[in-house]
């Protein structure tokens, strides 16, 4: 079976989808879950990332405390999670359907890694929900359910010890996803601040260069006559820093009480 | 205020370590971690990735049952932890420290994304280790943790929900740096000039920053009851340079002259 994006329905429909409404369609199964500690742990990693609908096949036990503790307040997306007997009913009214393995299996596709895969996977949201199928904790999902998928997502590891806990491989899944949704720049908390205080001048930047080596000649410290490129080396120093008007008012602060000190 | 990063060094010395070389050069720094069960989480990340150097500040419980049980195989990684009583001791020998925190802080370093930020803080591997400090589960890392860090890495997520769980951020970057170690790409060199001299180690620029408060407090500037932000300040400022070495030496020096000049 060729690799299942190659075969996904065309990215431009995804072109009028926003970020938050193709995540909106991105749906993760968890087949065979056997500690509820990991649907909490999951159910997290999915609001994390703005991700929300969870459906479970015959979770080893569920709902639970251990679910509830490890949500860690992502207790809507545990409200939410639909319970189903079969992958094929957790898997109904979605248009595609990724597999997330670590092993390769013999008839099933080549795994792609999740990186790459991922945007593509996300245009095949403006068809319809697009779900991610993680298996059991300790065997992973069964030859058939991994046939019942068009694609196999893989999670790059180290070869000898692939096997990532569920929630941490359903944290990578839905980040790679969110990134991929806001093509890198997804949406930040608060605004960057770029300085804290106006950028000082050439003139301040100066007058500060002139006061530090008054300092530094008063002090012993340089000799003008011997001056070893140390004002360059300050100069160099102090302009990757890219001094600020309130950090040029400190530095000469320092240098001003330095002077009143050597003056008593 | 530029991204740290910026100062970083050239990525050329970088080139020459292997993906395995520049992983093994990664300290995972845990400050205060809760839960052991998170440990065993950040030790399996780790194993994952390829990643083996963790660092514990003051685990409130641990070694625990519950931490070799979320580790499912990843003993060596928790065999081989180092306990430390500060995040000091804990940052001892590494040339780069990189506050991983989702809360903004007004005086840190502006938060870079952690896709965009870790092939570069890979390079500064060149050097030696660079580590990777994340805090408490609920408190995450104190205003003077991250202060004691050259950059802050921010874990793109929902605004309204920020909160990954502990295992789940390390799983993250540590793929992150996994990927960038593997990528056949060289980190995007900075536009910055590369460094002169070697980079300062953090304990050399503490021993600066401890330097300087001596002196300001020495010559009246700098009142400790009423520090006012003074010395974050100062850190924000020398944090954007990325102080050298040659340079820690330079204002050292001038440190002492002053001193010297005083005594007199």
């Amino acid at each position: 079976m060729k690799p299942s994006p190659a075969s996904a329905p065309s990215s431009s429909p995804a072109a009028s989808l926003s970020p938050e409404q193709a995540l909106a369609r991105v749906r993760i199964v968890l087949s065979h879950p056997s500690h509820p500690g990991n649907i909490g742990a999951a159910a997290r990693a999915m609001k994390t990332m703005g991700i929300a609908e969870l459906v479970l096949v015959q979770p080893k036990r569920f709902p639970d405390d251990e679910a509830t503790a490890r949500a860690a307040g992502a207790d809507d997306i545990l409200a939410g999670a639909k319970i189903c007997a079969t992958l094929d009913e957790a898997l109904g009214g979605a248009v595609f359907a990724v597999a997330v393995t670590a092993r390769r299996r013999n008839l099933g596709p080549a795994p792609l890694a999740a990186r790459e895969a991922v945007p593509q996977l996300l245009a095949a949201a403006a068809d319809g929900p697009v779900a991610f199928v993680f298996g059991n904790e300790t065997a992973g999902l069964a030859n058939d359910e991994v046939q019942r998928c068009q694609c196999c997502l893989h999670i790059p590891s180290v070869p000898e010890f692939q096997s990532l806990n569920l929630g941490a491989a359903v944290q990578l899944v839905c980040y790679e996803l969110r990134l991929a949704a806001f093509s890198g720049e997804p949406p930040v908390a608060s605004p960057v601040v770029p300085f804290a205080s106006a950028p000082a001048t050439i003139e301040e930047n100066e007058g500060f260069f002139a006061h530090l080596e008054r300092v530094m000649i008063d002090t012993g410290f340089h000799d003008p006559r011997q001056p070893k490129r140390l004002l360059p080396k300050l100069r160099r120093l102090f302009g990757r820093a890219g001094l600020e008007r309130d950090e040029i008012n400190i530095l000469r602060g320092i240098l001003d009480a330095v002077e009143r000190r050597i003056a008593r």
